[in-house]
């Protein structure tokens, strides 16, 4: 398999995902007008689809039907999406994929549109994010609610639906709120462990909820600890977790353009990453003043910022996170080795290597 | 029946629910701190429990058996829950159930716990409420999807869940967003057909869904057009839509004590509710100027509020909506007929008549 032919598979699950959720059923359901915009805002051009195309590749690897598993897939795709709305209310990010994000959009159709004075459109713009992305949990769970149609067991789809409610998210809120906490806490009063624990919660625990629901459908059973499933479910957290190193690497050093959102700003949040503790340590007196009093201050200039960038990458914290990637990411495939050798597990070797070459 | 035996009723089918919430397998789940304390916030005294006990007796009122129905009544308590968490921050409230609202609740342990700014506290408050409920979201889904442990079919189960998270979810933020936006519209330009339709989606919807679902499952059929399903169904909305007619008149003229939460805020949130509509017709042309000035006027004064008050009493618009309310109940107590006799058909009675009696 090449280079090209992965991500032409990649391009075509994700096709098959989104014209799934453009359907006209969904798109009548939703209103008024600005949720209807808000619920699709990221889904214009979409996002690059890694977690419903693993759900796809797991479920074809352990010998199941592809077809039967588009709408778990599409109902991740969304699950991840109302994630990033609220998460974007909490980070205050305002870009995402190459647009404002949604409480930013609504923000400014509340001005453009309603006349609505600048306090008024902040709090307008928030309470449609809140909502759209309220909205998006209940129509994710409403799909995998529908998989016994597409054959899936009912009691797997049940499974899949408590094991996302109960589990997933309780992890994934839990991983985000720490990730909120961590940046007020001293550098020195964190360890690494704790940092790869967040963010295994943060991003690592849905990819592997998308591999293992794949494999599960794929099998249609409710055994977790069928090996295939284990093998699945372990490759893909690792795969995770390193895709999020790799997330907080282009955070620092990424192409504005090409990511679509704002550089910086982890650094302006004060984000207590793996860059940001291993140059820590690293670093003499002076160095960890001026690091500290420019992570996760707001105001920190451009000039502050282009010189904390430059000095997490001087005392080798963006190296050392690459490398870390990379080790989850070959723990990772020793994991992938327990399954038959096919095409499948082919595109899963792509997906995992893509995980972390990414640069966007 | 005497009214002393329905309430002993209501409280021990409040008793249930709220033991099953407080399971401990539930309690160790929620982390950290803060998000458990946001997530059990408002159910330390916990509400009047109307829909879990309208379900329940749904269930009993079709011959199905109530103990069957407990989780899903317990799944409609918390899905409840959610709404109110993000509606609070939404209207902006700051009281709720006689405490504050749980973005003020972590407002006010951002600075004393952690020593927040007050612009970081407000902001942490804020993030805090979004996750809670939306892993209180999770949850209640999640409880719907163990139905099938006790006994429900397991396609039922899915039923009702898709049926939430599309259909209820879709018509109850339809109904919150078209509230909000109602506030900033000229009160002639609504009429009270506008109004009856968002109230039913914002809380009739999820009633009817209450008592919806308590029939299906005493049933343990998916047939909605079952006779006795669709009396239930209609019988619980129009109870539902009468509530929040209640709600709104216990909003402008009833005791914050016993309520828990302020009155006035409806009027400083310009809320178009009946009665608005109907004394705003009834009014003087000086009366409407007044009334447009402090309707939707966040800094209204006390006096102001008071005035308004008197005024919308004064032209009517109280009792008129407390017989719209009355209509609703009586429309809704001729579909309870469809039903055959039962103690539970009693206690459905009772309850329709404490959606409209009710002072707190």
């Amino acid at each position: 398999m090449t280079q090209e032919e992965f991500l032409a598979a990649l391009q075509e699950r994700k096709e098959k995902v989104y014209s799934f959720l453009h359907r006209e059923e969904f798109h009548a359901r939703f209103q008024p007008e600005h949720i209807h915009d808000a619920i699709y805002s990221y889904m214009k051009g979409g996002g690059k689809s890694l977690r419903p195309a693993v759900l796809l590749f797991s479920c074809g690897a352990v010998g199941g039907e592809e077809e039967r598993a588009v709408p778990a897939a599409a109902a991740v795709e969304i699950f991840h999406t109302w994630t990033l709305i609220h998460d974007d209310i909490i980070d205050r990010d305002d870009r995402r994929r190459g647009g404002p994000t949604v409480h930013e959009e609504f923000r400014q159709r509340a001005i453009s549109e309603l006349g609505y004075e600048p306090e008024e459109a902040i709090h307008y713009g928030l309470s449609i994010a809140i909502l759209a992305g309220d909205m998006q949990q209940g129509w994710s769970v409403a799909i995998l609610a529908t998989l016994a149609d597409y054959g899936v067991d009912p009691r797997l789809a049940l499974h899949l639906i408590y094991d996302a409610g109960m589990r997933v998210l309780s992890l994934l809120v839990d991983g985000e709120l720490r990730d909120v906490q961590f940046s007020r806490w001293e550098i020195e009063a964190l360890n690494e462990d704790l940092v790869l624990e967040m963010l295994t919660k943060k991003t690592g625990i849905l990819y592997e909820y998308a591999g293992k629901a794949g494999a599960l459908i794929g099998l249609n059973t409710l055994d977790e600890s069928h090996p295939y499933v284990r093998a699945i479910s372990q490759f893909t957290r690792l795969c995770g977790t390193a895709f999020q190193l790799q997330d907080d690497i282009l955070g620092i050093v990424g192409d504005e353009t090409a990511l679509g959102k704002p550089v910086g700003s982890d650094i302006r949040e004060g984000k207590r990453t793996t860059i940001v503790l291993h140059a820590y340590r690293q670093a003499q007196e002076a160095q960890r003043r001026f690091l500290q009093s420019v992570l996760g201050n707001p105001a920190a200039s451009r000039e502050e910022i282009q010189e904390t960038v430059r000095l997490l990458r001087e005392l080798g914290g963006i190296e050392y996170t690459a490398g870390l990637a990379r080790k989850f990411v070959s723990e990772a495939l020793e994991h992938l080795d327990q399954l038959p050798e096919s095409y499948y597990r082919e595109l899963l070797r792509f997906w995992a290597e893509f995980m972390i070459q990414r640069e966007f």
